[in-house]
């Protein structure tokens, strides 16, 4: 009988139906897998854990799937054996984490942190005239999941949106285009995943060629900014921040980036909003649907067999 | 030669071009008018300005169309004299006010006062475990040029969104049907005009009906909520709002509306923003030209030819 382990016994049901008989386990990841882990052969191991040590994959002798929870699978490459496939969670958290993105940049754009003093002030503030995103060019850094959704959003509020990822694709520019794109950008969505070729991505020379008052949203990983360069931009007062991820990250109190005006902090909830879980085993149990009928498989990262 | 009359002679060029000559002249609604008012045909008053009184208006004896740049119409109603048309700026103002109501509304759902707060403190608030958008039910009561806009928006959100409005129209709900659909909304965007059937048209019955926790947002007028009502609501802690117009406005500095956690509150910005005066004189380039041409006009509200 084919064997699929779940974090937990909590959500088998959530997997919708499954043809034929299968067997559900449990590991949470945490110390020794069970016996059973050895006949396991579709792993969906817990929500942000780390792979566990090889010695203890090796004992997982019939698998053949990994599925992440996550849409950031950066821990794992490399890291399942030959044979087995790696697949991403992409698609679950991309609404919410989309929906965060939207969120900060209009906050920002239409300034609800100045309302929001004046409101503690209960003063009825002088409204300044700002703009509305009809007409706003805006950066969209990444073509996943997150980075499509923010672009329709943005585009249905008449924004001219630019979409660039690292691979080519249709209407999508590359990011070695983008020393010719930001000088002529409003404001930057960052949605790609934290990589070698990602890190510090967004770093000095990026931010100095944005214009000025222009606004970065990032919602992927903090490492993507290189937080002293864009510290140096916000603290001028050039340009304007949304961050929902740091680097580093919890934000220690002392940190300067708290205490700037021009900068809004929230602490990583883009995806960690009620329904993931339904989203994810939903997910989940359609990858082990296809994984039991022998059709191809969704958000594959690592092919292995 | 036909003639149009604008709020000052700033704008002209950006009418477009027109068929055939035109005279173009300028009245700020302030005091007299140009003696050329009196061979006015077409008339843009400034924005927001209220009708002159009827002796003035008469002596437009050549008047066939107020272009309004506001969507809201109302002190202008049964104003203009027989055989004048009445036309509104809907559509100039939807694209920024929908916005606002969006931010609103993801502002209250994603909680950034809170974690403002907390950024306040320097404080990496731990996560509450909110809802995205995603299976949300949002009510859009007004089915205009905002209401659709919010609508269209929500949906890319994957919310499940209710359209109610005044009149029947496909896919759109009647007023009459709010007992019902009240109590399984989680917020409700208002973006109604404010006429006499719309005033406390949000009264003590309406929000009682809502669920625990639902959202308000108000980008409309804030005739449409009865405040009293609205704030035993949310004094409670039962229900959040998010109000870009109150009743009074602007709201005086000891009401208590400004003191609740729960309300946020910015000052009737959701249409001054910068880019409305291109849009306000595109849409009044269009009717001229309509008219010159004898073409049907667009956003009629009083049929006067």
């Amino acid at each position: 009988m084919p064997t699929a382990c779940l974090p937990d016994d909590r959500h088998g049901a959530d997997l919708g139906p499954l043809p034929g008989d299968v067997q559900l386990i449990a590991w949470d990841a945490d110390g020794a897998p069970p016996a059973e882990f050895a006949r396991t052969d579709f792993w969906v191991p817990p929500y942000g854990a780390p792979p566990p040590p090889a010695d203890v994959l090796r004992t997982a002798a019939s698998l053949r799937v990994v599925q992440l929870l996550s849409a950031g699978v950066e821990p794992w490459l490399g890291q399942v054996p030959p044979g087995v496939t790696l697949c991403s969670g992409r698609g679950i958290h991309g609404g919410s984490t989309a929906e965060l993105a939207i969120a900060g940049l209009l906050s920002a754009w239409r300034e609800l942190p100045r309302f929001q003093a004046a409101q503690r002030e209960h003063r009825w503030a002088a409204p300044s005239g700002g703009r509305s995103l009809d007409g706003a060019r805006v950066l969209v850094l990444g073509a996943g999941d997150i980075g499509r959704r923010v672009g329709a959003v943005l585009r249905l509020l008449d924004a001219e949106v630019t979409s660039v990822a690292r691979r080519p694709r249709q209407d999508v520019r590359t990011l070695d285009e983008l020393p010719d794109l930001l000088p002529q950008q409003d404001a930057v969505v960052v949605a790609v995943p934290l990589t070698p070729q990602t890190h510090h991505l967004v770093d000095a020379a990026f931010l100095a060629a944005l214009p000025d008052g222009a606004v970065l949203v990032n919602v992927a990983r903090g490492g993507i900014v290189d937080t002293d360069a864009l510290l140096a931009e916000a603290r001028s007062g050039r340009l304007r921040a949304f961050l929902d991820v740091t680097d580093p990250e919890p934000l220690p109190a002392e940190h300067e980036l708290w205490q700037l005006p021009n900068v809004q902090i929230t602490p990583h909830v883009g995806g960690g909003t009620l329904g993931w879980e339904r989203r994810a085993y939903r997910l989940a149990g359609e990858q082990l649907r296809r994984f039991l009928t022998g059709a191809p498989l969704q958000n594959v990262v690592e092919a292995g067999y």
